[in-house]
């Protein structure tokens, strides 16, 4: 290429390489806790633009044990673990090679058993020193939209790959944005028992990982990620002026799933945090794709929210009662 | 027919000959709410059985704006909503009937806009009055089996019917069994402000539906149903000896998941209501079967646990501070 167009992860593409002249009709998004929740934009990525390819995001362990009849050699298998030694994961990847599926490990260990286990790796960064292009959903959504290009000639790859590496310029913006915001919330909600957050679409995942892993698991708040749209069907006679919610809106098409929530949730609540991704600045994002980048830059600027939350309660996000601890 | 052999709901058997024929290659199954947990069980069902078939689960207005490109003339929808007036749920089978697939409509008014709405309609019936094998759950397991026989030569769908059949009774015994434990657990728990569910596989549902349903939306107790196999990356941090987790064991492939939490839960946790599915007398139900059928038996012996809460909260299931009463 003559010009300066921005190509996509080498790791990523050598599983696109691989798919070429292969027969693949789903797609199994395999991993645990927040490696999961990672999963979930993709697979609402696929929904929307497969013509013919399907896909499901199971929890390692079950998806082992529910065994699905459809795995097999046409079936892709996208893992995920940071540290590449969960070992249900592990299990899983050895599990779907043994079944004939082609696996791809993404991990930030590339010699872990994980690695080992799986037919491609993808090591992602993390931390300080990671860019937004070769995160765990940055690299994720690079296959993703590599998959459906080679598959079905979707023709949002280039576009996606060319916005990604823009992204980080993206997180670092939203970040100044919001330094102000999450310290306030950190002081405002430091004394709660319970934090809901609430999400749809694209963004669900996003909460999803929020409730469990940060509240949780990391601050030991109870949460429970409600979804949107679900939201009126049970969980909203729970709210009231004493009760916190985290609502994310997003860019995506389910948005007004996410705008009835804010509605009614503030007529009867009054502790409410609202993310909206229309606050943010995506220069360098495809106007066609920011409903699905739109929960890469929330997920960014919760993050913060984390910690200073973690900060004004004196509780570190590194913090536990049993993980590494105790046998389990 | 000389034998006895019982025969399936007629209105499913109306959409089990509109299918010989036809081609069909996914299921959508769709609803909000308690309607939309009990489909969780039947894509359990095709994941576990189906050699092509493939499944999705969404709340209806994300099913909706989620917009999936796959949903056409080779789709079947299948629909819930106990009044038929659900708005979501009623604009869902309109769009998808719009978009060629073959709808089905569950609900318990037949002449409600759901039953206008889809091109089928299955009526079922709930409460004092209703016998297991047409109740929601009931009939609807008589459609997933049904759609298996006649799209892929499922051998298990007579079993299935005849399972059903004898059902009643195994409820009866059930609620008789558990009626003591209901009570304690009314007594015991009344004045929580928190109470987890958790469970996987076949079950998941279950417990999704008896967390935002009966104890977020009829006892306003903050609660969120766990993944058995999704706590050990997240939630389990969450426990002590002051959180109450309401565990469920089933018969099914994923019970490993429900034993491994069960087992942890003991260790660190003392607020914890076990029923385990092994404990249920299921004569009448197939040996083969009873993995897909204990969720239908926890469910009916968990409505008992509510009612004793509510009783003993002086909290009526039926109380809401805002459906019925407010718009949204």
């Amino acid at each position: 290429m003559v010009n300066s167009q921005v190509v996509v992860d080498q790791q990523v593409q050598n599983v696109l390489d691989a798919l070429k002249g292969r027969t693949i009709n789903h797609v199994y998004f395999v991993a645990c806790g927040g490696s999961s929740a990672i999963m979930y934009p993709n697979k609402y990525i696929l929904d929307r633009e497969a013509k013919d390819l399907t896909s499901d995001v199971y929890s390692s362990n079950e998806f082992i044990h529910r065994n699905p009849r459809k795995l097999g050699e046409n079936s892709l298998v996208v893992l995920c673990s940071m540290s590449g030694t969960t070992p249900e994961t592990v299990k899983a990847a050895e599990f779907a090679r043994q079944k004939g599926a082609l696996t791809v490990g993404f991990t930030n260990q590339p010699t872990s058993p994980l690695a080992q286990e799986s037919e491609f790796v993808v090591k992602y960064e993390w931390g300080a020193e990671s860019v937004a292009f070769n995160t765990n959903l940055g690299l994720l959504y690079q296959l993703t939209f590599g998959v459906l290009n080679v598959l079905e000639g979707n023709d949002k790859f280039d576009k996606m790959v060319n916005s990604l590496s823009n992204l980080q310029s993206v997180f670092e913006k939203a970040a100044k944005q919001y330094e102000g915001k999450a310290l306030q919330f950190g002081q405002e909600y430091k004394d709660e028992k319970v934090i809901y957050t609430m999400a749809s679409g694209a963004n669900y995942g996003i909460a999803y990982s929020y409730a469990i892993c940060i509240l949780m698991e990391m601050q030991w708040i109870h949460s429970n990620a409600v979804h949107s749209g679900e939201y009126f069907h049970g969980p909203f006679e729970i709210i009231d002026k004493d009760v916190p919610f985290i609502i994310l809106l997003g860019l995506d098409e389910t948005r007004p799933l996410d705008e009835r929530a804010l509605d009614f949730s503030k007529k009867y609540g009054e502790k409410l945090v609202v993310l909206d991704a229309k606050d943010l600045d995506l220069t360098g994002v495809d106007e066609e794709l920011r409903g699905y980048i739109a929960p890469l830059v929330l997920n960014h600027v919760l993050r913060k929210y984390a910690e200073q939350l973690a900060e004004a309660r004196n509780h570190p996000l590194s913090q536990r009662r049993y993980m590494w601890k105790v046998e389990y």
